[in-house]
């Protein structure tokens, strides 16, 4: 039997248990080029809850009574394609399931992986999306200069934490913006942020600048801005002149709330460029960022967390966990 | 004498005819290299709002007591300087003056006008600042490709009038955004616009976005932002996919109005870029900017309108007119 969390019903503001629903279904027989793979690692990504609103974004609508969208990693335990063996591991599209059953001619859907130093969960962050998400708005969107100042919201998050240790790599200042004293710390000490500011010590806009005016002496040339809302707010107050913003995430917004921006007349007194982006748009440069990327965790030279939930039961309240900054690091579903 | 215009207190909201004070001085004697230049015309503009405030923006803030800043064209009436003969006809920054004495050596204080057919009041609007800020906002930010569809706002405007302009040269739909009806008629039977939306007719957010979204049916890929506020919300919620806006100006909040953005997420949604410029900055692109422009005037296919207010008595009402909307193109004072 498959275990899968199909989308029972549609949430209107923060997602619920309800929301979601569990069922199984029988493995069916592999018909000739189809693939079994067992799913080691499902990918739980604040992306997903947009796709359960209905209507258009840049993604289609998750559809009510299927199976949730998702990035997993896993093994192949059946093969009637000359693609795949049995045994090799995979990372896909796979979804809020146990196993998946497709096509093994399918273009791009399996991407096999090396036996690699690299632990298989890695290829869900640091490795995989999030962290090609990181590279591509730092490097292709803020392209910072050694000396520049880049200021990262979530900074403790599979995305930030990529962000922050690549801009020290680039000669950069990197500050962190995170919600809570361990995240903080982590972001400091584990991996190398030259500073990190709890945004929960700090209500106000005016409260966050000062304390990013505090951690950014010579201002903001770079906001890799996964949160927007206040702490968008307060960023751009210290943005410098020519200051690049790479929109990549607005979570404070993720479930409906009004999330205006103050001062856009900044943009203007500043000179400034904010740019919305999507990595999966930019799959030409996956192979250069992979490349990079598993060099440096392969070197020990970029760090990562993981929050591992166990079991398909538990995906619901592990997203959920994600809109109330419950993880720390990747957050993961263990499957195995 | 020279009869002047200075700054005599600063303004908490919109200007006030108080805000300003004539004065009259000598003319001063020609020292060696010195050049007196008499104003034929004054160039009133936004930008002059943003000096009247107090500290730090991206140009230092206009002094108390010094005469206003402003660009000017007139004609040399005295030279002690091997750079300029009597007669010559220049533009540089003048001021909100009738004559100016300054250096002849001072680099690029004033700059000769070859005899053309252009008249000399062009050189402060569709062949001066405002037709290369258009130029460059609409060719270097947006960077239009035929068959898009290019918004402007203030559209009757010295700026927005070349935007619409030159992006039907350059193959595109060019919708405008104005306020009232004589303004939209000139914007779209005499500047050529395929659309113009008179934005007095639609007090709210929803109902200007519903007419851009009749005027341009095809959404709208690229936004020159001259006024921001709800203007620019409108806007943004007919934004395509990869739409590109160049920010220019946001008089709607010059007078310290709040004017917050009110969906950001929008440009995460779409992907876009949002990106502010100040032409100034850009110097190195004037000269292949004013070929363009005066070679399009001059052959007749690029239109300006000029609303001219009479003697230097009459500039801080014909500023302030500027915020309300009352002039229709460029907004000079006429100085002989």
């Amino acid at each position: 039997m498959n275990k899968q969390i199909v989308l029972a019903s549609r949430p209107t503001g923060e997602p619920l248990a309800g929301n979601f629903r569990l069922v199984e279904a029988p493995l069916p027989e592999l018909a000739a080029g189809e693939v079994l793979v067992r799913h080691h690692y499902l990918s739980l990504d604040p992306y997903m809850r947009g796709r359960m609103n209905e209507g258009r974004s840049y993604a289609e609508a998750q559809r009510l009574n299927e199976v949730m969208v998702g990035a997993t990693v896993g093994e192949v335990v059946a093969s009637r394609s000359a693609h795949f063996q049995v045994g090799d591991q995979v990372v896909g599209m796979g979804g809020w399931q146990e196993y998946q059953l497709l096509d093994g001619d399918r273009r791009g859907a399996l991407r096999k992986l090396d036996r690699s130093p690299i632990p298989l969960p890695a290829y869900l962050g640091v490795v995989g999306m999030p962290g090609i998400t990181a590279w591509y708005g730092l490097l292709q969107v803020i392209a910072p200069q050694p000396g520049e100042t880049i200021v990262v919201s979530a900074a403790c998050g599979a995305v930030g934490s990529v962000v922050g240790q690549l801009a020290r790599l680039r000669g950069c200042r990197a500050v962190g913006i995170a919600g809570g004293p361990e995240k903080c710390r982590v972001v400091v000490e584990e991996f190398g942020f030259d500073a990190c500011i709890d945004y929960q010590q700090h209500p106000d806009t005016r409260s966050l600048a000062a304390a990013l005016g505090a951690a950014c002496p010579r201002g903001i040339d770079g906001d890799f801005e996964n949160v927007g809302g206040r702490i968008l707010d307060a960023v751009m107050l210290r943005c410098n002149s020519f200051a690049r913003i790479a929109l990549c995430g607005m979570i404070a917004g993720y479930n409906g709330e009004a999330i205006p921006l103050s001062a856009p007349q900044l943009i203007l007194v500043n000179r400034m460029k904010i740019e919305g982006f999507i990595v999966s748009e930019h799959m030409e440069r996956w192979p250069e960022a992979l490349h990079e990327l598993t060099r440096l965790v392969a070197e020990g030279r970029l760090k990562y967390r993981e929050s591992i939930a166990q079991g398909i039961e538990s995906a619901p309240d592990a997203f959920i966990g994600l809109f109330k900054g419950r993880n720390l690091g990747k957050q993961l579903v263990r499957l195995i």
